[in-house]
């Protein structure tokens, strides 16, 4: 499976790379046809396969406006109600011929009846060509089921607005997108693309990054990306950023997507996915720059500026593990 | 309620400035979004808000690509069927932090029944911070009403002498479309994309053959399409559709592509590109159906019309002899 | 080379038809990529592959919403400075598995120099598996050789009567832009939102104030735009813009909306809005720059004139008593 798309101006920063989230938003379209496909692939009930989590992502080299982008996906693992779906990005310069790997990324989707989108279905097993690879995924997928019941216990926060607010501090930057549910953004049955709301939270998060660091900034990495509810058309949804952590040339920032059914009074406002993205800061050269110390001024900043250390120094430890992994 | 959004290249004109009508459109997709969720607020019909009219609006100071656009939306005022929403956009220039104030708007919205989208229904009152809001409000309100009726009584004229043709003439359906080039529809080398042309002749041609038979139309085949010259950056092209041919179920498009440098001065209007377009009409179900026959009157849509039939009989002869390539 | 596509409501017509000019332009899209990579390949002069013909296209099954389009392109013949490239088109419906052949297509690309586009460089030869492809390759070769010069030669009739008006007339930079109402441009219940006519009204504001001045121009002020009537989805709108007045550095366009029920053969034509855009003239160091004066020639247009005169002075007195209005 290899899409191919030529990169334009809207897709890129003024600096001329391409946004993490268009590259985001082209992994997840890769994988919501190879899933549900296959989740078609038996004479059972029709259905359309719904994001549920995008795993950790590292964006290994920035990709520029004009390259040809190649997307490739497998399905990798499935269990009896979710597939696994493997992707790799690469960017080619047809001028030159230079082709690079930009991104390997590792995706969850979940097949929902057309005729219900509430029920899950049942997945077709995938045939496995080395017998470890079904104990492997086994293993990435109790990994991921707890990581996801984690990350839903710790939704409750939300982001506010602070009038005034210092350099350098979480206020400062934080930044909220409101968007409008339209019917470009949605599948035919009607609920959001995953990839849609992923470039939406990278476009938040790239904002937040730019406050903050004042130069030009580009995605290095996604933490895992959850997606606890689905979002329906008509919704407005609220994209929210705030930096939670900077080491010497990163910035983690924390994005929350809640989703507001506006016509529809009778459901809640509720939160529709989170992550955490991490952003550098590039000199006009192209080189990574040292970035200002966040500091965080409430208890609940300072936690969570402990808790984005431990991620980052957890991060550095396993690539110092795998020297390969970044090449 | 804070949107932000960050202009992109396919919002500004070669300059750079934010176009006036980009702004326009995020004035009013954030009062859509309170008036619809203000309207919605009472335990009544479900409904939408729809734009009646927009107070005069200045644009205070120009907004650049990669600057931020903050949108805040407020209620002001109601009556008992229509909504005052007063919008302030804001421009960020997110490595300076400068902050300036691009536009204030007011703009007045009306609910419409979700069932039955001709039926206004009735606005919750909303709640007043000082008495004398009130007052000014129903004062706004009166004068934009009279100011409404004003316009309604002048609108008889038109730009463009339309001479009432008859049906199933060349006339009737024949249609132009203007198009200012943008960044994305071009390569990085500063010109077109031929593909970004064909579309746009695809487009005007349905446009034609709707007109002419007014049911649901699809492309049956392109005769070959000449691209004649480049179209750069910048220009204003005009793409023109006539109808040439009509038989029993098709109908024959002849697409022309004119070029139109607006900015510079020293080059003049180009035909860029050419084709026939052959539409056939649908039912419902997805048969085709019998095409009223085009009524050609002067001399040159009579040479036009029998130009047509060859090509038309030429081409049926040809798949005669291959009966293999319409499978 | 195998792009993949899912179809959004935005490609298709009413009926869910994908329309024909975007399986064009994916088409192009695939041919660019190929064409270019081709001509870069010896170590010669960079280029990019421009379109300069497409054979007789035949659209052999219709493509619907939802399905995926694969698009595979091949590089069948080379002369010395063009290129010959065969696509292929088909649609997968991923959730039954069928899928169809919808296009084959046939295009040439011309290699333009990267340092100078008016230059067209030599092309690689391809290498061919038989021997007679080379043959039949240069048969047809020579073949749309003499059709493209047969349609150069007969492009001199346009659509339009141009009456060539002279420079500085309401006729000469008046404009039409016709635009059909797709799904994105509409909320969820059909209607088009008001911020998208807007902006198309912004737009042909300002190719005629581009048209008349000749230079970089920005929207300075709106005066209030009534909506008369909902515009619904599957119409065809026509946005007409006439310059009205000139005083010494601004320029007043008078812009008209009228929605034309294409498929709906009971309603007719209807004025659906109507707004005065102001526009001010900039140099490229974003200075105001002095307008040319229009010049009024019919009864009407000097009427109109002289009621824009009147918006004008009024507007004028209105500033000079609220200084503080424009900060």
């Amino acid at each position: 499976m290899r899409p191919l798309l030529i990169m334009r101006p809207d897709d890129a920063n003024v600096a001329g790379n391409v946004h993490g989230g268009t590259i985001l938003k082209m992994i997840e379209e890769a994988g919501a046809i190879i899933s549900t496909r296959h989740c078609n692939s038996w004479n059972g009930e029709r259905c359309v396969a719904a994001l549920a989590r995008v795993e950790r992502t590292d964006f290994l080299s920035p990709m520029c406006i004009g390259e040809v982008a190649h997307v490739s996906a497998e399905i990798t693992y499935t269990s009896k109600h979710s597939v696994e779906v493997q992707v790799h990005v690469m960017s080619e310069n047809i001028l030159t011929g230079t082709k690079k790997l930009t991104n390997k990324a590792t995706l969850w989707y979940v097949p929902l009846s057309l005729k219900n989108v509430d029920k899950v279905l049942e997945v077709p097993p995938v045939v496995y060509s080395r017998q470890e690879q079904e104990e492997e995924g086994r293993k990435r997928y109790e990994a991921q089921k707890l990581a996801r019941m984690e990350t839903k216990w710790r939704n409750g926060d939300i982001v506010q607005p602070v009038l005034n607010p210092e350099p350098n501090t979480v206020s400062y930057s934080q930044s909220s997108l409101i968007h409008l549910v339209g019917p470009s953004d949605c599948t035919l049955h009607g609920f959001v693309h995953g990839g849609v709301t992923m470039k939406l939270m990278d476009e938040v998060a790239g904002i937040v990054a730019a406050r903050h660091c004042k130069t030009n900034i580009v995605t290095a990495s996604v933490d895992a990306i959850n997606f606890h509810d689905k979002i329906r058309k008509g919704c407005v949804i609220t994209i929210s950023g705030r930096m939670t952590f900077t080491s010497n040339k990163s910035m983690e920032i924390e994005v929350l997507v809640d989703a507001d059914p506006v016509v529809d009074n009778s459901q809640k406002r509720y939160r529709a996915a989170s992550a955490f993205f991490t952003y550098v800061s590039l000199s006009q050269e192209g080189r990574s720059l040292p970035v200002p110390q966040l500091v965080p001024e409430t208890e609940d900043e300072k936690k969570r500026f402990e808790e984005g250390k431990g991620r980052y120094l957890q991060m550095k430890a396993k690539r110092q593990g795998q020297p390969e992994s970044q090449p």
